[in-house]
């Protein structure tokens, strides 16, 4: 099945104490499709680049199974910038800078051949943005899933909440889940922030693994344990893009292929943070993939 | 088989968002001996504690399977006492007041009847205070397990090396295993660990679960996702107290039965949140630990 993702391909200095990657190929919706089109081609890409973009990167994608006629590329414009630099615990990091260049006027525009497609994935962009791209769709998805972050949260909670009512599955992380809802437990956020639209929410915790919440049933993954983690950037992303990927490969949306489906995130975001940007994820092949699942299944295998 | 612990019987004061309790039955021998007599008579404690103890709640820990013959009565003496403040979020607490009584001067005496025993728990008391009762054992037990903190690491780090040698089970939360490793990697934090003796780690991530590294072999344990946590306190002594009453009763310390029991340690500790201090622990049933077992079963099954 067809799969679309909408988000920024970006430029990226990053800082960490494993060392520094400067102007390399990021951006969600770059994590995004190096993670979907693992599984599911075409990956149809919803952005914008200046044309300072790198071409060969650009073909890598398009021979990936990107399909790259959703991104505007703007004469004379550059590409959007962001740098950062993680804190030595890497739990935290600081914007170094953010240049928006492009991204400023982005206006996406569905091409015909995106307009009935059956898997969304909506990357963090304003929410605004996100409803543009419902707006465009002919048909109705099977399924609609959105990821955002706290700033939309703060300065834009009135189109955050107009665009949830659109979408099946919400994507954030715990703190994001708390600031949403107002709740601290949890289980009390889920509650609430399916009251506001998404039948699905996935709480993303980082090194503790995932939480699905599906009607009144719940699935708790685990994280790999990695011995280094050199470039936290785009984990997110890349977990987004895997879980997509593989819904729009099986086409299948119950809850048994969800949690498989979180687990097949995971395992991808468990490759990315192993080097800068998306260079692991450059030489990642399916058996790889495959041993990594089965690390999952030891890690939470137990016969009670 | 018979289960031995030592840790502070103590009244406390607790202050939470939830409310407040005074003068409660607290400290970690008694969050233990409430968790581990679920699964395992007789657990033989080590403690101090002054004439002003309540001695009704001590008959109920004694009809309950505690062994009351190693918990020293100082005549005229005062019970350890400790008051703390929860912040809004429960993710920490200001501890307001700690008098230590009794227990500046405890030297545990075991009585013959403990010197066999084949399961041992170690709450979290000085390395030293720890290491005089390994000292005092006659036959080598089947599994000794030691609870710390960071408060050790601080001021006792060589009695703490040293008695580390001589354990079997460390078990310790996340912020620790990092500070007493040195490594922000959890995976490199257990290669060190166990180099320092414990052949086992257990590793509490509060709310996100408890992970078990045995050898090679790895296992993570998922948290219950609670609506409310009224009183964490002795959240960590009930999961050790619920996982050596489980491995004592079951007699097996084989990695599949050590995931057992970390499954039932934090069915325990999750009852045990509920209430301040043992309050729930003094109405928990067999079918009421069941139903959490289950839950945790379908928290965590999936087919890949």
């Amino acid at each position: 099945m067809s799969l679309l993702a909408i988000g920024t391909i970006a430029f990226d200095d990053v800082f960490t104490p494993y060392g520094e990657a400067r102007m390399i190929e990021a951006g969600s919706c770059t994590y995004i499709a190096m993670a979907a089109t693992h599984f599911a081609q075409p990956v149809q890409l919803v952005s914008v680049i200046g044309d300072d973009y790198n071409q060969d990167f650009l073909a890598d994608l398009q021979r990936r199974g990107a399909d790259l006629a959703g991104v505007e590329v703007v004469k004379g414009g550059k590409s959007f910038f962001w740098a950062g630099r993680y804190h030595d615990n890497m739990m935290g990091r600081d914007t170094l800078d953010t240049q928006l260049n492009v991204l400023a006027d982005f206006n996406p525009q569905l091409p015909a051949s995106y307009r009935n497609t059956d898997y969304v994935m909506l990357g963090n962009l304003s929410p605004q943005v996100q409803s543009q791209v419902i707006d465009q769709l002919e048909g109705r998805p099977k399924l609609i899933a959105l990821d955002t972050m706290n700033f939309w949260m703060d300065i834009a909670m009135e189109p955050l909440r107009e665009v949830l009512r659109r979408i099946d599955i919400l994507i954030i992380n715990d703190e994001e889940a708390r600031q949403l809802s107002g709740e601290l437990s949890l289980l009390k956020a889920a509650a609430k922030i399916v009251d506001m639209g998404p039948r699905i929410l996935i709480i993303k915790k980082g090194e503790h693994g995932a939480l699905l919440f599906d009607g009144d049933k719940l699935f708790s993954a685990p994280a790999l344990l990695l011995p280094t983690v050199v470039d936290p950037t785009g984990a997110g992303d890349t977990f987004a893009g895997g879980l997509m990927g593989y819904l729009a490969a099986t086409d299948d949306t119950s809850f048994e292929n969800l949690k498989r489906a979180i687990i097949y995130g995971s395992a991808m975001a468990s490759f990315v943070v192993e080097d800068f940007g998306t260079r692991r994820m450059q030489t990642l092949d399916q058996a790889q993939i495959d041993a990594r699942i089965r690390q999952f299944t030891s890690l939470m295998e137990v016969a009670l």
